[in-house]
């Protein structure tokens, strides 16, 4: 669940975006991330932790430092004891957006979790601190986090691997990479588990901006597929053995491309 | 459109596999189409057109005779001439069941279309022969044939080719070999230009078994996957650019496995 609001704050954006975002000739995802943050006033902080090259942080200081902003440094988080590091929350504390990496997102879960730092961004972005995470960075984003699973369209019965992720959206299940690793298999997996869940998959260089309101927007170039499981009739998941494949009957299904805006409260779509 | 039938006569089945069915341990598919067209009694009829294999329509014998049929022979026909040899269509007229095998489904419209042979499947099929079809064989049952497009999830403006095909079924479009290769996107592409349309992707070792009460029911070791666009909201197909991602609201989904059933009159989809 996400951290509480207190009375009268409205909480920050989510940006969950599907990795491989443009970066150099019209970085209009991290752009539009900028400006929500306060353009020129804006101080981001970036967690690289789910990386394991040593200048993923510094390359997106650069980017954002050229995007134009006030201050941007990156956290150089990557064990459990760094992300305990009291001076780190202090610098944590001063950002007006906060971005997340991609990498591994169990590194991040495993490293991140349950401490002071996880417990910061979670409380900050519930005070108004807009958050934004590319791949390992936007499936983190989750409450029930897919860290791995099968390929294609069909999905089976241990067709997806969950793991807790930081939650800072509870109804949606991420997935990134979506089309262009054909990741569909496994998103219908997770939202057979428990049609509670809405299933979000982005592609590349797509974004989807999640309002305090918990509708969202498309930004970028590709798309994001909806599924919406809760008019399911019927689902064999309970019954298959492994390997087998499963029916559904009655999944909604969106695809939206940039303008196009979701109502994750009222499960409802809208054109551009 | 389908030839139409003859006042009380019903018309055959028509059977779309998805490629790659089992063949020798447990024929389950072409068993059942046996069985269908008569068991010990079945005269089958195979088209091995589609494919450039020369062994393609004798191995077919083969399988067939190991299931016990009381006759099973191949039609060597591989250019147009071939199609309008009239021997070739009185063989065909003693058919209890036609099988045409996989291969290039631009071969089986462009050496069939407007033939002697293809008019005969069709009235045939409209007496009640049964009609199965792997791969190639089973896209060509489609009125508006897929024969290329791209793979990945999400559909463009693109994303499909298709040419006319032989039209036994002409509210739906087929795909095969649809989970292990990744056709969601030119399916969805090809139901997004005319929502008249209903994709049926078929995976591999399955098929879906079409009865003359356009209803059928799924027999194989995968899914089928049903995507019915009648309820879309909205579309950007006629707006989009090519290589764009697409807006398509309110797409309804079903996977269906063995056992499970699809109306396609009433688009509508039953457990097993």
């Amino acid at each position: 669940m996400p951290s509480p609001t207190i009375d009268g704050t409205q909480r920050g954006y989510v940006i969950p975006i599907g990795g491989a975002e443009e970066k150099i000739d019209n970085p209009e995802i991290l752009s539009k991330f900028v400006e929500l943050c306060g353009g020129k006033d804006a101080v981001i902080t970036i967690i690289p932790t789910a990386s394991q090259l040593d200048d993923t942080g510094t390359r997106y200081q650069q980017i954002f430092e050229e995007i134009g902003v006030k201050k941007a440094h990156s956290l150089p988080i990557s064990e459990r004891v760094d992300a305990q590091n009291e001076e780190y929350v202090k610098i944590l504390e001063q950002s007006t957006g906060i971005f997340v990496t991609g990498g591994n997102q169990l590194r991040l879960s495993t490293i991140l979790g349950g401490t002071p730092i996880a417990k910061t961004i979670r409380q900050l972005n519930a005070q108004g601190v807009h958050y934004a995470g590319t791949s390992a960075g936007a499936a983190i984003v989750s409450q029930h986090m897919i860290t791995g699973g099968s390929t294609g369209i069909v999905p089976t019965e241990d067709g997806v691997n969950l793991a807790p992720g930081m939650g800072l959206i509870n109804t949606i299940v991420l997935d990134q990479h979506f089309n262009q690793r054909n990741r569909l298999s496994r998103l219908l997996s997770a939202v057979s588990y428990n049609p509670f869940l809405i299933g979000v998959g982005l592609d590349e260089d797509t974004a989807a901006f999640i309002t305090p309101d918990n509708e969202f927007t498309v930004v970028g170039s590709g798309a994001v597929t909806v599924v919406d499981p809760s008019n399911i009739e019927y689902s064999s998941m309970a019954e298959a053995r492994t390997g087998d494949a499963l029916t559904l009957l009655n999944l909604k299904v969106h695809i939206l491309a940039s303008g196009a805006r979701y109502n994750i409260t009222d499960r409802k779509a809208f054109t551009a």
